[in-house]
């Protein structure tokens, strides 16, 4: 690991801080603290300030933080200055609940198709289910940033490959499997699992 | 924050070490080294050997860890060593998909019960769903260790509040909101948006 690279655990904690942000500026706030702010996400001020102080010292001692300027800051290092376009492979459970999900627009992702290999015309949202066979000249002659792979543990990783052979750089993955990809592809998992077993110790850990 | 307290980070990875070993254990691995399972997750070695070090050093200078005795106590750690009853509010695609996701089980986590407004008789993977009319009667009736909340944003802190209110302590929440629970109720929260923001992290950290 690179001694500059931002941690882990602070990219996880960005969308916090932004959604805290955009939510105080909903309602108006101007200026907080990064107590307060620490309040809201249960971490400590020095945490906050820490983290904060990863992209630039946004705050000023004993003045707080500008709001806006604090949530355009870290929606630009979110890169939520951008558009994205996303296609679905796999129209199943998670996939459809991933087309009817309208959250994600607002931040800049658009599901522009989905892919399954059972097609029986159906549409979710207005997005039409292809078929599997065109996903590769679908990829081919379309803008495709973001490929979420929501298909079987099965077939996971030939869509994967199958995706990256046809140029996609980037991939959120929804299939409980770790998926082999060459370095310069970016792979965000959902683990179900992961988050389940995290709960369980956290029920142990009080006992 | 308690000095003595494992970070979250660390919680966050113990899942990771567990399925990793488990898949060892499976391909007749008996010992392994920091340097290997680092290798295989992605981490470095020290941070492997500090990691495991926060529940008991069990490995041996030179020697690597029992891979078999390492996933045993890393279990225990987890509390897989229980049976856990689930139930599913909101029998939506997401709800849906975890009723048709057989990984829980394997795991110790049953799912007993589904509820939703609308029931129309359904059945999914043996699981009837009943009508959210019956959740508190159910709930003062069965063992229930975790209620997964799968409903819509708008009505899921009703829901937590009505779970809480029967005596339910650990939810697993799949909607797009942070819930207000009492200091002795565990939350989990997925949040795809999160994990799709820090996608979106990556991809602009690479430009």
């Amino acid at each position: 690991m690179k001694e500059k690279k931002i941690s882990q655990a602070v990219i996880k904690r960005l969308p916090k801080y932004y959604s805290c942000l955009r939510h105080l500026e909903e309602d108006n706030v101007a200026k907080i603290s990064s107590s307060e702010i620490g309040k809201i996400l249960d971490i400590t001020p020095s945490q906050v300030r820490q983290d904060l102080c990863n992209f630039g010292g946004f705050g000023q001692q004993g003045y707080g933080y500008d709001v806006s300027k604090l949530k355009e800051t870290i929606a630009t290092i979110l890169g939520l200055d951008k558009q994205y376009s996303l296609i679905i492979i796999g129209a199943g459970n998670i996939g459809r609940a991933l087309l009817g999900y309208t959250g994600f627009k607002k931040h800049g992702f658009e599901v522009k198709a989905a892919f399954d290999v059972k097609t029986d015309n159906l549409k979710y949202d207005g997005i039409e289910v292809r078929h599997m066979d065109e996903l590769a000249e679908y990829i081919r002659t379309h803008q495709v940033d973001i490929a979420v792979i929501a298909t079987q543990k099965t077939v996971a990783q030939d869509v994967a490959d199958e995706v990256i052979a046809c140029g996609v750089k980037s991939i959120w993955n929804f299939a409980p499997i770790d998926l082999n990809v060459p370095k310069s592809v970016i792979v965000e998992n959902i683990s179900m699992t992961e988050s389940l077993l995290v709960l369980s110790y956290r029920m142990n850990e009080l006992e």
